[in-house]
């Protein structure tokens, strides 16, 4: 079993806060990530796939096809966007934080990847943050 | 003359667009960066300084007090912020880009630098684009 | 299960050497690093938890929280020491080597962690060498 | 159990074809990697061992000699060579991709790891590309 | 006046050989590089402009538009090729160096740069290497 | 004219006091860089050169006798070393800060720079922090 992973990037909006709570809740706990003008970051996303790589053409995937289906599945609806309002498959009710973004992406993916698995899906939000799941 | 650089970072969003301009006109020529509902960036903020080092202390500037510095006079004021809306510097009339934002954060830092020279500042909007001015 | 990873980075200075050995014994094995002056480095720390996100925050651990609890316990204690000499939590009988460190830093650690699970540390010592401790 | 990853480069050139199919069918398949003139790479290579740290030396494995070992065997016989032609151990009937090479990478390895285990493989091709192998 | 740089990459093969000097003389010189099947690298290409942001759009240049440019000029002319020998632009009879390099790829982009000055072109070659040509 | 970088790390200990100061003027200015017991960096140290290349083999300088040279030179000199203590040509009055470092290592290293021009050294301390010398 050989694990391939592609890198891709996103860059967006978003903020975190609970519209049950009051502005003074929200900033105790979420600070300045929760500027009702938003804030944003360079996402870079990284989704591992495993499998046996086929002796015709040596992938266990073809890396081009894999990224052609990353943009257009997860990166061309996240990019440049809001992720508290402009995605159809992030539920208003989820906060976007990078833990819950793993798992939606996940979902998002994984009817798409065929010929292998689909391992995990790696989002970093910052140099110093990152969040990763491997589907349980 | 040493040139001594501090680098830093805030995370903001932003959009670009000319509201002179017709939705399809901004489409054109901003493309995704026009998103009405903002986008955002991890920013890197490289500032240099130049300067002869103190020999009683071997610094051109201690580094902390340049770092408190451009923390106070620009990372605390553009970190999870909007910079088209929340940015008391940043004038509405002018476009948030990174050709822009680099002699506004020149403008701001230059009169807290003291015994030393500010020499450039160099903003990385994503790890494809970054943009530099020395003053002039 | 989501992964959370936090990245800290601290300085310090060591030296490898083995003091029921001679000279000559201690450069054979331990060369360079041995230098009885010390050396020192910029490491780098993974800090990796595990949780379901509460769904009213979207966390599983505010990471604000958990970069507080990494500064006090561990890079506070850390950082421009010396880590055979200063450091209460490293026995003089151990080596300060990144093998050692991540298993020290963990049993550190892991009494803090609250509300998750401690899944891994990482601690890079210079770009061509980490080593990684998952608890057993 | 502690697992320490020594990091080495290379640098190399390769194609992707399969000389059974016919130049549309490569085209089709491997784009311009079927290049028939090469392209190459910078290689990132990551081996990780495991095991227990001896309390003589805090090592699991003396990181000089893992270093001297990989290039001995691994980085001094694939740097600055071709893959498809020059390699004693890159089988002319297996394609030289990632995914293959972390393979013939661990098999050509695991006979000169002594005293701790071989973990896994990592081969990084691009910035975008890495492939893993966990040896089973 | 701002400066404005753009990062794209590109993937080659290339041999450092003088084919008026024996193999020998050849080898003492070029080592490695000199070898007859090949070897590559993932080259790392910054362009940089200079120039006053138009107060219409924020930019001195549209850096998508830049992007394109490059991509036509000089990318999509340099991915995946052997340097040596598929490259209409890069003489038989230069050596295919980064020093060589960025100052055929000047003269080639400078041509199609429009409404601002072409500043510099730096080449990175490897993690450890990297060549700039300023026009002069 | 060809600018053309050599990237080479060292790692190293030191310490930044006034030994003409007390201990708590040294605190105020040095902070935890006055430690006593030392603390230590992973340097990474890049050096520019400047030419013409030459037509016959396509370098200002061979690139392997840049790097052997600086190795010689300075690297071989200061890695793993104490800055303060152990390097005969980083005076004892003089604090080995990194902008003193970058004027200590360009006058080392002039003298061995022959067929091309020292055109500047950089230093880098930290991530976060480093310091340049263009010889005036």
């Amino acid at each position: 079993m050989i694990y391939l992973t592609r890198r891709e990037t996103f860059n967006a909006a978003h903020r975190l806060y609970n519209n049950h709570w009051s502005e003074e809740e929200n900033e105790v706990t979420f600070g300045k990530c929760a500027n009702k003008n938003w804030h944003g970051h360079n996402y870079v996303l990284f989704v591992t796939v495993k499998g046996i790589p086929d002796p015709e053409i040596g992938f266990i995937v073809n890396v081009k096809d894999l990224s052609r289906i990353i943009k257009e599945v997860i990166v061309d609806k996240l990019d440049h966007t809001n992720l508290n309002l402009d995605v159809d498959f992030i539920p208003k009710t989820i906060h976007p934080t990078t833990e819950n973004l793993v798992k939606i992406i996940w979902e998002q993916l994984l009817p798409h990847i065929k010929g292998c698995q689909l391992h995990s899906i790696k989002l970093q939000e910052t140099e110093n943050i990152y969040a990763e799941y491997f589907g349980e």
